[in-house]
């Protein structure tokens, strides 16, 4: 028998009830029902944004909404500082780039967050930088970074504040009105339940009024046109219809959890991870601001990095993810982010504790599993 | 009891199996299991667009892939030639102008092919342009482009044919090899029997060569990543995973039918169409050169257009499309492309009679049909 698990940060597992969704016959794009449709999910994305502002639905990966949170905001030649600690740091600024846009890269080591002092300097030293650009969840590291700060900061200095929130949103508290986040986007494939193929964006106030402004050159991102459409419950290019079908009953679900649930539920799971990797005699790779959507553990030394999940993948079914970049062979990531329970939880770290035993590790197996089931089931 | 149907122009019907494939539970990109998927889809894509080029696949819908058509090969100042005559071919010319690229406008009558002879001429006067952009099936309006006598002249004038499949891959025959097209692009959601938010897009080694010069920003859509990513069947963004498990289903029925006998069904299907509106006493917008994905049918004297779409929509779950922008109200738009079959065509042709004469207009019931099922059935 073949049965597989899936645990890595994106994509995650879809609840059968959305994937039943996207299973029914297609609907026409241009007609009241979808209208209706997708009416009440931008609505809902609204409650999951924590937001007043409109929330757009864009038919792309989550990079297409990066792409287009620089190219609708800046100019070339302008300004802005982008905190680079992992891949998805990275690649803030390789898109600045792209539109002749002067990324200031804010250096972090990989598996640490960023000090806030040293944006704060940073922006006192480019007093013409629009922007500043991080991610509320670095997905390659696992790292949280200080989101709340960093947002006051971009505010007493009067710079956007641009948040990929792609592994954050629907998973613990980024309060966007709340703590005034300029910028935040983010993707199907993770909290959403969903697969890849949507990506959602919404911009403040302060944002909309920059993007009249900005010359970078843009069309299928063009956001100005998705919120002239959008705010008819239209689209300005054909829209992912069955992501969007589905979308609506992934948002019943997350409705129904409620996102303090939601939010408890992810930092219970995550604490329940790293404690068993501990209780394992491993090391975190992000252990003092760790992201409660994805876990990144050391490779013990003597242990093949690769092998672990290429054993688990290919002998036992369960696909959890290793290091991207630098951090190649040298991490594992569980993810435990979206449609992932509890139970679940015992599963995966069960059944790395078994490859990790085949490989060489010295451990007393069930070690990681009843520390987690203590924290789990208290 | 509510049943539906759905003739638009896109998103098309999609079979049972192809939704049951994206409804399976989903699967990491980054493994083997995916790769081996995706490898026999670019293969199984080169079938359908009749190229041995590597047919790349993004996560947008086909305005992606157009803007990719742009960014991609051109720089900002550069000259080219756009056939105008719908919406689409509006299309290609808003993309130029975002990116600074000057489009040289050839405006045809919306419902008339272009005459290649204007093309010629239009090349002769612009010895800088550097590519044509067209559509080869203008889904606005029903025509299909002289694609093989316009891919000659671009080639006789040494410039790039961009050429929009999005409703003629799949459809009728476009070899792009055979006839040296450059660029195509197409889409999910028409012909191959999809959702909306996967697109396609093959280059020439000619156009290949142009893709290093050109100078127009581009990220999400940069062919040189995709191509690098997608050549070890791996991508450079998260793909539409559930997506590409359709597309494998897809792919398998474009297969057991065959390209030619797909080509020769939609003739015969566009044929009827057309054969019963004249029976009826109605007029085509695109007489002179139909396409076979979409026909364009006049409004008569007297009948309100879009009472005609909305009651069959409405009234009785018959999805067709109306006019676009200035063909608003003017046209009704039966599309016969992709999964649908014989059979259905006496459906919608029948119920077309039904509101037709509802509103006012005088037909003879079963006009329409009797000449349809005399065609495909004979």
């Amino acid at each position: 028998m073949e049965k597989t698990y899936l645990f890595a940060p994106g994509p995650t597992p879809i609840p059968p009830e959305v994937l039943l969704a996207m299973a029914r016959p297609i609907i026409h794009h241009r007609t009241p029902q979808f209208q209706k449709l997708f009416r009440g999910v931008l609505e809902d994305l609204k409650y999951v944004f924590q937001t007043q502002q409109p929330v757009l639905v864009l038919a792309s990966s989550g990079t297409g909404a990066m792409e287009a949170a620089v190219s609708n905001l800046l100019s070339p030649g302008e300004e802005v500082i982008t905190i680079r600690g992992g891949k998805f740091g990275e690649r803030w600024a390789e898109i600045c780039e792209v539109y002749g846009v002067r990324s200031v890269n804010i250096d972090v080591e990989w598996g640490k967050a960023v000090d806030p002092q040293v944006v704060e300097d940073t922006l006192k030293d480019h007093p013409q930088a629009k922007a500043v650009f991080w991610q509320a969840s670095e997905t390659s590291t696992g790292v949280k970074h200080p989101n709340q700060e960093l947002a006051q900061i971009c505010q007493k200095y009067g710079v956007l504040s641009v948040v990929d929130g792609i592994t954050a949103i629907g998973v613990f508290d980024v309060p966007m009105d709340a703590w005034g986040l300029d910028v935040v986007v983010s993707g199907s494939q993770k909290a959403f339940m969903l697969p890849p193929g949507l990506a959602f964006i919404a911009l403040s106030e302060k944002a909309w009024a920059r993007v009249e402004e900005a010359k970078c050159p843009r069309y299928y991102f063009d956001l100005r046109k998705e919120l002239k459409s959008q705010s008819k419950a239209d689209t300005a290019y054909t829209p992912a219809v069955s992501m969007i079908m589905g979308l609506r009953a992934s948002l019943d679900i997350i409705k129904r959890e409620g996102l303090e649930n939601i939010f408890a539920r992810h930092a219970l799971l995550s604490k329940a991870t790293r404690e068993a990797m501990k209780a394992l005699g491993l090391e975190l790779l992000a252990s003092e601001s760790p992201s409660e959507a994805v876990t990144a553990v050391k490779v013990p030394p003597g242990v093949d990095g690769g092998a672990i999940t290429k054993t688990l993948r290919d002998k036992y079914g369960v696909t959890i993810a290793g290091g991207q970049s630098q951090l190649k062979g040298k991490i594992f990531r569980i993810s435990h982010m979206g449609y992932v329970s509890k139970a679940d939880m015992l599963l995966v770290i069960g059944m790395v504790e078994v490859v990790l035993k085949e490989l060489g590790y010295p451990l007393e197996l069930g070690k990681g599993v009843s520390k987690a089931q203590e924290i789990l089931f208290p």
